[in-house]
């Protein structure tokens, strides 16, 4: 792979999400050679991607250039590439690119949908997990509305402003609130010819609580946001099948729908050329011990979305959320360290930090340990931490900028059809 | 195409770019039904487009919903598609959904780039004329110094790192004074394991002067930044062919180049439908008389780029760029206002209000009617000039934001391969 062979011990790091560069960052200017691989060359915030799929954020000022990052870091080597398959019996990897041979591994590769087999819903519906994943979402969307106001089949037309958001965790949720915002504010306005009553947007969650993973006050209160936003909130009801056309359910209710956003599951990017007792096939997960080591290699580390470190506390290993994997990243690197210099290797301990998820203007639940808050404080608070929590100075301000402008004007300014998703080669809207 | 039929007169406007918001403008909130129809939902600021390109703004900034700008005004309708043919003879339009009847037509396709029949280079070459477009060259350059760094072949690498634009008109300029300025500050830092100095940016120019509408000292000087800031300005050179890997000319020069970006010609956007003594076939133009109208056709006007008003003085017609395309907008909607009230037409005068291009940082070249300056004060009126032309708080404050960031931080940070292009379906980047 063209990476110079040189005294210091190497360290591969496959993935630049918020593990791997947190375990990345904390492996800067030490005597090792760091090589961090990626098939983007950006790092993604992926929690405000449901903001660039409805027009809110430019992708660009969610996104990190990975080189920029590490500028200034000696002895660091980025590589744009597929990792394809581990070989831990010799200590080397595959890619795209070449193969390559390493001392530590770190396999930092993330999560990605989890369509729990079902081909037709992988083929018909829209995921989320990546900026242009989001950007398709984006384009589809108003690819619809435009569609809409062409034909004068009234049950057409209604599937082209039904929206089936599957899935009540905090991407479905934030999703089901952003458009919604967009039904009230901004497409009346852009379709005075549309009757925009007729939009529909359902949230559909299998189990009988949306936001299952925080508090049953901030569950409650998230359902109440979104009832009042005009979102229509499905509970215990789960999505069989769809079409393209139809959402089938176990219930009594079906959905003709354009577009069905499917935030139902994730699991993790598993890599080839682990054994089968070192991963969960199921999750698609890679089973870790307490230091983050995969089972029978001491010098494979797994972190974030894509390692389940089960314990009796955790049977399901850590929530697939930033907050593990940056813990994990940074211990990691700490780890590596103190195995260089010959020290004692840490425990991981996950430090839950809280979770919030917002609805909409004003309306946001958080959850931290001593304290559950609802409304426009937890709004404030979670644009907060969000902002704080983007990398660069220059994403900050972008950000900043357009939420300030978006709350001042009820706007969402970049409702923009860069690349068309469902007319790609043609403008003919007609199938 | 399912736009209702009132008693006021429909005015129907090809092409949402300078010339066509500019008439759409000037017929806000009159006794007529204005219909905008466009490929794009959104107005592209094409003299930023090099920026795009470049990783200095994010496409978002320099494109404006088209619908929201005509949020407000009545009797207005945007459709998005592509216009296949227009019948003057009984007043209708074909379009991809459907055809419509029309009172007054106004066409502002634009223009689109000129290969001159050569498909060689209409296949190999880049062009940029629109923000996907923009967003290509963006991730092409960025995936071929990705791709040098893997090759130990000096020839590929050179290639690779050797940037041909063709055309020394202001698109030429600014894009290879804006690449000049990633080789100087940003790919050193980013590719640290390159040698940059290898890369080679070519500017060729088949006349004796770039920038040759503008006068002789900005040619002159504007040649004089580009070489200082490292480009190498090939005069009195034709390129003839390019075949994907080297661009052959009619010199001794050759150039073996993986990016050849295409800035030698334009011509309009034609439409089917006019009659052979309508059009300029070699330039793709409609030929219009004093009012814009097209020839036997005194209810079909063509404006901006697309539109050919030859006279005495301008016998190749006005110059294809943003002021005469507003200009003939106003003017041809305050015309079409005034035989509505049975006044009289007036003739089309261009007030030519002068040009510039930036090659750089603190870098331009400003000719006014009585004034020609160069240098940062010349910069500095253009970013003036940019920023208030763009449309939109929204983009003028992010546009402004990132000039200020960039300037300060010698820093382009939106170098992102979002949609790859030349790997689009797979990372590796062996052929």
């Amino acid at each position: 792979m063209n990476i110079p062979q040189t005294s210091f011990p190497r360290v591969v790091i496959i993935g630049g999400g918020f593990a791997g560069l947190a375990a990345a960052r904390g492996l800067e200017e030490q005597e090792l050679q760091v090589v961090l691989l990626d098939k983007h060359n950006y790092h993604t915030f992926q929690p405000l991607l449901y903001q660039v799929a409805t027009g809110g954020l430019e992708p660009d000022s969610i996104a990190f250039p990975l080189r920029k990052r590490f500028n200034d870091v000696e002895n660091f080597y980025f590589r744009l590439t597929e990792v394809q398959k581990i070989n831990p019996e010799n200590n080397t990897i595959e890619t795209s690119i070449g193969s390559l041979e390493y001392d530590e591994l770190i396999i930092a590769t993330g999560s990605t949908t989890n369509f729990f087999g079902n081909t037709n819903i992988q083929k018909h519906t829209m995921e989320m997990k990546s900026i242009p994943q989001s950007l398709n979402i984006r384009s589809l969307i108003l690819e619809n509305f435009e569609e809409a106001l062409l034909t004068s089949n009234i049950e057409e037309r209604n599937a082209l402003m039904n929206f089936v958001i599957v899935g009540g965790g905090p991407t479905g949720v934030e999703l089901a609130g952003a458009l919604a915002e967009m039904k009230k504010g901004i497409l009346p306005k852009d379709y005075p010819d549309l009757d925009i009553r007729q939009m529909q947007i359902n949230l559909i969650q299998s189990s009988d609580c949306i936001l299952k993973g925080m508090s049953a006050k901030a569950s409650e209160k998230a359902e109440d946001f979104l009832i009042k936003l005009g979102v229509n909130v499905w509970k215990n009801l789960r999505v069989l099948d769809y079409d393209g056309k139809t959402v089938t359910t176990n219930g009594e209710d079906h959905f003709k729908a354009e577009t069905v956003i499917w935030a139902a599951g994730v699991k993790g990017q598993m890599i080839d050329g682990l054994n089968t007792e070192c991963v969960i096939e199921r999750a698609a997960r890679i089973k870790v011990n307490e230091y983050n080591q995969v089972l029978g290699h001491p010098n494979v580390y797994a972190i974030g979305d894509v390692a389940c470190m089960s314990s009796e506390k955790t049977p399901f290993g850590h929530p697939m959320m930033a907050q593990p994997a940056i813990q994990q990243g940074r211990l990691v690197a700490k780890n590596i360290l103190a195995k260089l210099f010959n020290k004692k290797q840490e425990v991981f301990v996950y430090k839950d930090k809280g979770s919030m998820a917002t609805i909409g203007r004003n309306k946001a639940v958080v959850d931290l340990k001593n304290w559950k808050f609802q409304g426009v404080f937890a709004w404030f608070v979670w644009m907060f931490v969000h902002l704080f929590s983007l990398i660069g100075f220059r994403n900050k301000a972008i950000v900043f900028l357009n939420w300030v402008y978006n709350y001042i004007r009820f706007d969402r300014e970049t409702r923009l059809i860069i690349r068309p998703y469902k007319n790609k080669n043609s403008f003919s809207f007609r199938k």
